[in-house]
């Protein structure tokens, strides 16, 4: 796959099948996750592996199931959808409701999930996200090229202090973002994004790149 | 370039040629950068593009100069290095100091300077950064495939009042980084990364990935 065809079909994927994600394969994204930028070259990311099967690391993986669908809940409650029923009559918000929600409910079966962490070296930040997001990218466009998929949420913040407890992490390590991995199960839509003109300003706030009105309509 | 290769490569290129970066070139990077994945697909980030040559940019540009001037100087002292001058003597500090001295002089001259802006919908946090740094990293993968280099910094924040106003940026904006483009000029060195196996952390905080320990060994 080239370069530009991954960047372009990366989505978020929420549905695996029941194959394992082999060592070797989830030591080469992690790999290319470890390539990414960060400040000053600090590579302050961390990684915190949760397989499917690994004893030690069974008791995390069933709390994040718990934080996951409690996250869901509230997370739906904002929202305000409802979960369809595969219905015809289902419109995006009810289809994606009912993937999030077959998502939270599997979580244990998850072949692997992986925390990210971020040592800090000061304070926390708003900014502090570009040493970390950039390798979270990295990861999961790896996962693509590997054939695998996966999504990036918050959703281990609701478990948060019990989490740090049982893992042993220590109080200097954000944890940044937990990454689900595996192998992609059924159809996936295309990526839904707002066109680029819109979320340009060109040499000032509010000024509209010209020059972006055809790029658009180049691909789909 | 294939996916992983790009990943594998990707690394800051702070050194350009005189060339520009066409306009299609650069629609084409903003497009692939808007492909980024972000919360509930909210598609927050936004690009604030300071063309070479563009009079509605050129102030931005030059309060930018002068902003990555002095958080140089600053970022200089706190590092404790000499700029180099391209002896043979010189270590790798004193060479990353002459390539940033290098950057920070010619800042005027970059043609391109991308501001990322993220259109908060709730108050500042480490974990905004989600949904802004991953359309950062995918903006510099475009750039790489279509034979361009850039680097991510956030010495824009010294003037950030100024420049905000200069721009018109509104107060739910953060200016979450400051990104440039060119072609790049001269042999850049490899990327320096530490062993995965050091920042990977197997079920738990501090258990080694035993199956970590060959894959460095493959790849340079």
């Amino acid at each position: 796959m080239s370069l530009l065809e991954g960047l372009a079909t990366t989505r978020a994927i929420r549905r695996y099948t029941a194959d394992p994600i082999p060592d070797e394969d989830l030591a080469e994204i992690l790999w290319y996750a470890g390539r990414a930028p960060s400040g000053t070259n600090r590579q302050p990311f961390r990684f915190i592996v949760l397989r499917r099967g690994d004893d030690v690391a069974r008791p995390a993986r069933e709390l994040l199931g718990r934080s996951f669908r409690a996250s869901w809940v509230s997370k739906q409650a904002d929202l305000g959808v409802r979960v369809g029923t595969g219905a015809a009559t289902d419109g995006p918000k009810e289809r994606m409701a009912a993937s999030m929600q077959h998502y939270v409910d599997h979580l244990e079966e998850t072949p692997v999930i992986v925390l990210v962490g971020l040592e800090r070296y000061r304070g926390p930040s708003p900014y502090e996200g570009a040493s970390v997001y950039p390798a979270c990218q990295n990861l999961l466009l790896a996962a693509r090229a590997l054939g695998y998929g996966g999504a990036l949420t918050g959703f281990h913040h609701a478990v948060e202090a019990e989490l740090r407890e049982l893992l042993g992490v220590p109080d200097g390590v954000a944890l940044s973002a937990c990454i689900t991995l595996g192998v992609p199960a059924g159809r996936h839509g295309p990526l839904r994004r707002k066109p680029i003109a819109d979320l340009t300003h060109d040499g000032r706030w509010g000024r509209r790149a010209e020059w972006l009105d055809d790029v658009d309509l180049n691909r789909t």
